[in-house]
């Protein structure tokens, strides 16, 4: 399978194959996360950040420097500065003469599409708009297969902002090419895109929700969301919503032994600090993987590994 | 000739002869640019942009991990906070004990020439106040060079804001140097500054003009730039100034085949997007060059190429 | 002695023992600042910086590169951005998955501890509230050994704000350690605070006055401080005292020869800039200075130096 110079810019690029395939070199590369390795010597990656993602710029910046490569770009207050009068295309036409791959996030949908079809090196897409956040997804899965052995099989409840939020978006695109039991638990302000349940419907078992106590015995996985105040016109409409898409302790009774809960971060107080040391709590462990995954990325798209 | 620890502040400190040398070295470093190399390992460069520039930035980190070197520094918002209390003389003598070499963008004319006068280690003007950029100059000479094979004997125009513009003031020096002959065209209100106007007049066959549909049939290399709003009190004058010097496919008719279209970007809309597939696009061409020219640079003032 | 894996929170967790280890660690490390190093090939650090402090993180980073290691970070506006919303020991839980050691800075007196409870690597405080800033007291007792070739024995006057100034509070501990003599010269509003006071009146002489000049003549560091506007409610109060606490070339007569001056920075003008190119500044010293501790610490902590 060739992956060199390929753009990741959306899960729904990729055949369950090529996922497994990522996965896999994932899992290969996963030593390389402790020893380092000089595989990308001389590699460097320029992160176009124009809206601010800490982590996400962080992690693929480690993930460069572990396997040896460099790192320059643009993030935060300056990457707002470099939208002004410059379109995004020539943005791009200019930053790929200084590096061999593009890592972008930018606010609105289709960016990275855009940034893709201009750059003639590979691009990444770390966040476009609502829509997509493929490394993200792809980190999940990994985390989902590292804990459980396997993602066939599972049954899991995506939880919160599934409207807004762009990492369940391209998560549940993901998870449809498994043969998994999806439940959808949001506020039915929040509910789950139109589009993302006609595509996901037309492939596995989906059923929502609005009371996550109700299928909390039966799933293997919890993947939990921000519920953000923006979304919301009616403050009490919030407070009321907001108490109820947030676990702790006391509801942890009669989950299943092994039920792993995820979170792509940051939480505010979706899920009490009184989980973070059970066995069930998984979210920190997403976030090594996810330096894992994007090594393994970063390997396969620059021609280091296949 | 020895460039190792010298300053880089402004085009006129240079001879023919070395900026010529700099040249040749730019040929001679450029394929290290696609294979990398590790000539400057070890070394740092710190930039301190006091004010944004993110290309040129970057430019100058990718020069640097191109030929296996670090970087370290500050820029944009956090270089506003530096400025803060501390007196530039100061923040100089600090912060050249982190590196080997200082890379300054200063808001300031004068601040680049001023570092260098308190720094130990080689400083490198980005772009100080709006008087100099030399590496810029370097740059766009050694397109000319590449693209037309020697810059003696051409017919070049330099074409928009010719008064605020520090770029076209360097590159206005750096050109009279050379055997060309210059069209200078711009609105009244923007015309080339009288100090540099004066000098390159000693040298070369200058002339003014406002409409550059006049020279194009006979000229090689066009130069645009960009026409900002802020230089203009009467926003109808600007909006007249602003159309006439738009370029787009329509005017090409009759040029030469071979003309050059150059500008040093960000563009806002001087040069219509149809002319970017044309064979006479070069800016694009002029970043990559921009990597290659501080490539050499930072070769040449470390030591590491001579 | 082992330092591998050991957190840098607050000088008082150190013995002289410790300290004087340090310092040696330092002055054997010393000439790989010049000639650079592979000695952490492969080891990262991440600068977690809450608030602004350009010339701490540059010297971290300086450190790490000139050991061979990178750095990955965020700082300045960006960092302001980070703490929305998510707490510290989340921050915290993430950004270990991306590296070796963190740097930590934070507005808040506590933040370092707390972040070093949570963090599994280990974590360097570059600065927490007004309290306790650790490796600026080493890099200045380095400073004061290589210059006086030793501490104990010494007549050291600490001047300006002792309140609010976190450097002196780390260094007032550190001298503590040391058979030397304290003066403490501030204004009434800026006195040393009482904890420090009463640590250090067990250990050492110390004695406490307004007026700089009664002490000049017998000391042999001077160690200025900036006094802050901010401090004062009332201005005219601020400009009497700001004059008192500034020095400069007339007042160095009757000062001993060997009369180090010493100064944090960034100064603003509490040390005339006639006083730069006399024997006695060393302000620009200790920048360098802090580099070699910076890295010497760097290394103890991750295990390459022993």
């Amino acid at each position: 399978m060739r992956f060199e110079r390929r753009d990741i810019i959306s899960i729904k690029d990729f055949t369950r194959n090529e996922i497994d395939y990522i996965l896999q070199t994932s899992e290969a590369i996963e030593p390389l996360e402790k020893s380092g390795s000089d595989m990308l010597h001389g590699k460097m990656l320029a992160t176009l950040f124009f809206e601010p993602s800490t982590r996400t710029r962080l992690s693929f910046e480690a993930a460069m420097h572990r396997l040896g490569g460099t790192a320059i770009g643009f993030a935060g207050p300056e990457g707002a500065s470099v939208k002004k009068g410059e379109n995004l295309a020539d943005t791009v036409r200019v930053v790929e003469n200084y590096a061999d791959t593009l890592i972008l996030r930018h606010p609105l949908e289709g960016a990275a599409r855009l940034a893709a079809e201009f750059a003639q090196i590979p691009v990444i897409n770390a966040g476009s708009g609502a829509e997509e956040h493929p490394t993200q997804a792809l980190l999940d899965l990994y985390t989902i297969l590292k804990e459980k052995g396997q993602i066939d099989g599972l049954n899991i409840a995506l939880t919160g902002d599934l409207r807004y939020g762009r990492t369940v978006h391209s998560l549940a695109y993901a998870l449809s090419l498994y043969d998994v039991r999806l439940h959808l638990i949001s506020p039915e302000l929040l509910r789950m895109r139109r589009e993302v349940l006609d595509t996901i419907r037309k492939e596995i078992k989906v059923t929502e929700g609005t009371d996550v106590s109700k299928v909390l015995p039966e799933i293997d996985v919890l993947y939990m969301t921000r519920i953000q105040k923006e979304r919301f016109a009616d403050m009490a409409e919030y407070a009321k919503v907001k108490g109820a898409y947030r676990i702790d302790h006391d509801m942890l009774a009669g989950v299943k032994d092994a039920l792993v809960i995820m979170h792509p971060l940051p939480r505010i107080d979706e899920i009490a600090s009184d989980i973070d040391t059970t066995p069930h709590a998984r979210y920190f462990q997403q976030v090594r993987n996810g330096i894992i995954v994007r090594m393994a990325l970063l390997a396969l798209i620059l021609g280091a590994a296949e």
